[in-house]
């Protein structure tokens, strides 16, 4: 089995068109011929197929919610079980975590106005922007994605050229970069300098040679599906280790206050009113349920 | 003097021309009238010209590295000092920090292909994505600022709008994303394992949901001008506030491993060969010169 490959596939530029899973998968565009996810716990995961499986999917073209596997009857397709983050579930998180690009592949079987009428197409690279769990349709826990097209005006110009790079099968002289995305509005200039850029948690203050430095966290994060706000009572002011912690899910904050999953209380002063729904979507969306992993 | 406006001014697309810094001035688009920089220290800095003033400039269209301001003869325009980390300066530093765009304006006296052959022109929001130190072509230090172009399509589209987000003149429904680029390659895959994800300087492990979370930080940066390589004796696997704190400069590596500006030693395995000559690069370009602030 040759090595997985993590983006572009040499000779199937965007927009390559396949008649079946098995030429998809001889292709080594997205090699397991049923499974809707590629990829390994490990290694993370290297492409995804849209073929209108599951019923919560949502498709926006640029911006796809995608949802895991896991928890449906064989027979008629309905989810009956929570999903668990295992198998190719924890491989698409892990491609987060590692920022991997994922290949995106579109069946004509998936419902959205761009699908091709026959077979498959391949779209391009994604990147998993961000994972969460919620009850999906049917009442039970799913596991949903969310996936932003990587544009090619967001690939930098090399001057040097290392074999890894090469190997990762991106254009010569160039190099995937993939992005975080740190949003900087009024209201998360506010946040810092409530808490003079002193982490909630930790109380850490970070200090560059042009200023102080901290990150303003979304509570309920912005954006399709959840669409929090940006306001000050969807905000924390956090160090970029706790930022990081906090949209893994490693912890979040009960109602009273009390941080979960990490020892402590979140540092609050009285001009900052937290919203006790955003704290509790936080907690339903990205703090991993008992027994569910 | 109305409020300092971060982002667009409504009424001037990208390409607008203009007669003189006057009208540049009247319309909102730049307002100081000599300095290439409008800003101030505490706020960050919301627009800059390039006017061919500094030999050091170097711009390839969407991507610019602008020389700071000071230590020139005010006659013959000749590099006579070192340029200090303070107002217009340590205002384009705070635009980095605080993830604010930054509007760019050519005139025809800028020595680039695609300058105006008159006047000024409005070539629209770049991020502020590095600053560092260097000697310039005349021997002094100048502090130097790598802005990058944001394109229209990393705008993120949004279902609520709160008036914050429209008085940073972002057409409605829509907010700028201010993005913090992680490379991921092979090579940054395989010193986080190297160090099994903990961080070099103080030894933390994220750990999420999904499994751990650790950065790889470029010694000697990629990209223009830098040109750092993408190779492990160029890496450092960090936890995100380490990777912040080396970015900012707030402290740096001696060749003994030592650490400069915070207390302890990096910790390096045998397997990991780090460059001297890239900890020199880093000592060099972005941890303080003492006096030079």
């Amino acid at each position: 089995m040759p090595e997985r490959v993590f983006g572009h596939i040499p000779g199937y530029p965007v927009g390559s068109w396949f008649e079946s899973r098995a030429s998809l998968a001889a292709a080594g565009l997205h090699r397991p011929l049923v499974a809707g996810i590629s990829g390994t716990e490990a290694e993370g995961a290297d492409s995804i197929v849209l073929s209108g499986g599951y019923e919560d999917d949502e498709d926006c073209g640029d911006e796809i919610v995608y949802t895991g596997h896991g928890g449906r009857d064989q027979d008629t397709g309905k989810q009956v079980a929570h999903q668990k983050l295992n198998h190719g579930n924890l491989a698409l998180a892990k491609s987060k975590l590692k920022g991997l690009p994922v290949r995106v592949i579109r069946g004509s079987a998936h419902k959205a106005d761009d699908s091709p009428s026959t077979g498959y197409r391949y779209d391009g690279l994604y990147q998993v922007e961000d994972y969460w769990q919620e009850r999906g349709r049917a009442g039970y826990y799913i596991w949903r994605y969310r996936l932003v097209k990587i544009f090619e005006n967001e690939v930098f110009t090399f001057s040097k050229v290392t074999e890894d790079v090469a190997s990762y099968s991106i254009p010569c002289r160039k190099e995937t970069t993939i992005l975080r995305i740190v949003r900087d509005t009024k209201q998360a200039q506010r946040i810092k300098e409530l808490y003079d850029y002193c982490c909630q948690v930790c109380c850490v203050r970070l200090e560059g040679t042009a200023g102080p430095y901290a990150e303003a966290a979304h509570i309920r994060p912005l954006g399709i599906p959840h669409n929090g706000s940006d306001s000050i009572d969807n905000l924390l002011c956090l160090c970029p280790n706790h930022h990081v912690l906090f949209d893994y899910g490693a912890f979040s904050v009960a109602n009273d206050l009390s941080l979960l999953g990490i020892e402590g209380v979140l540092t609050v002063i009285a001009q900052h009113q937290i919203s006790v729904g955003n704290l509790h979507y936080h907690r339903e969306h990205y703090f991993l349920k008992q027994g569910e992993l």
